[in-house]
């Protein structure tokens, strides 16, 4: 009798444990992706361009906008390089918007010489993609590289100052 | 002599490990946001509309868009119950392109009746916003509820018999 019960219990168990089974791939679980993609897991990352615009309009800082790719050793390098810039990381927090792309946006102000990635462009809240900030290389004017952290964290400095609309 | 070796070793790995210290915000440190937000861990999630149309055509795929609010109890208890269902999971992993936005699109397409959430539209690889796969209720057609997982099931059926370009 008791063995029974035993294994009515054990069906049941196994029943409802088949039917909570979550899905999982054939080719084996995979590790959620992040909307940080390692460009600082500690930031609050905009998703699309539309989001980080209307968030850098109602809280009046600049958006600083990453264009990079996964299979690009240069972003990878620069995205390491900044992801362990304290310096870079806190400010990025505290005073910036921050979105990171892997796909191009359909606004042409972000891509003022070209598509290329790694690439960092900034937008003031007044909506202005601000191409007077650019790093230290004539052929791609919004490139930067490890070496160029402090050069960026300089213009960061430029896109904290904010654009007035002319009266 | 030792001990003054071992006092220099202190000293040079405490400095190293305060240079390598990584940014944590002041309010604590944070969970990394996923690109999934919980609507399902093992899928692979576009992160713009750009992007879902991009992988959509280049796949013969379509694309299902979810729109949500963090702080709206009905996306929040659609979302457990797409989550935990297996038979959606597995066929949004192998048959779709997958978006979640919490934030709208300029593309005015994807709001057929008004910018609501939950809301779920499908898209097909030509591009063609299925405004012809809806749900039960007339005043919010792309709404769905926990109840409507049957429903989503069989108008994903009709997402996936793709429109031909006219000849």
């Amino acid at each position: 009798m008791i063995r029974g019960v035993l294994s009515m219990l054990l069906v049941l168990v196994t029943v409802s444990s088949t039917l909570a089974a979550f899905y999982i791939p054939k080719t084996g679980k995979r590790i959620p992706q992040t909307l940080s993609r390692g460009w600082g897991d500690q930031l609050i990352w905009a998703q699309t361009y539309e989001e980080g615009l209307y968030w850098s309009r109602s809280r009046s800082k600049p958006l600083m906008v990453i264009f990079h790719l996964d299979n690009c050793p240069h972003s990878q390098a620069l995205k390491k390089a900044l992801a362990e810039d304290y310096e870079i990381q806190k400010n990025l927090d505290e005073d910036f918007i921050v979105l990171n792309l892997v796909y191009e946006t359909i606004d042409k102000h972000l891509s003022p010489d070209g598509q290329y990635v790694p690439r960092i462009l900034f937008v003031d809240p007044s909506m202005t993609v601000r191409a007077d900030i650019n790093g230290r290389y004539s052929n791609r004017m919004y490139a930067y590289e490890v070496k160029d952290t402090k050069l960026l964290l300089s213009n960061m400095k430029k896109a904290k100052k904010l654009l007035k609309p002319e009266l």
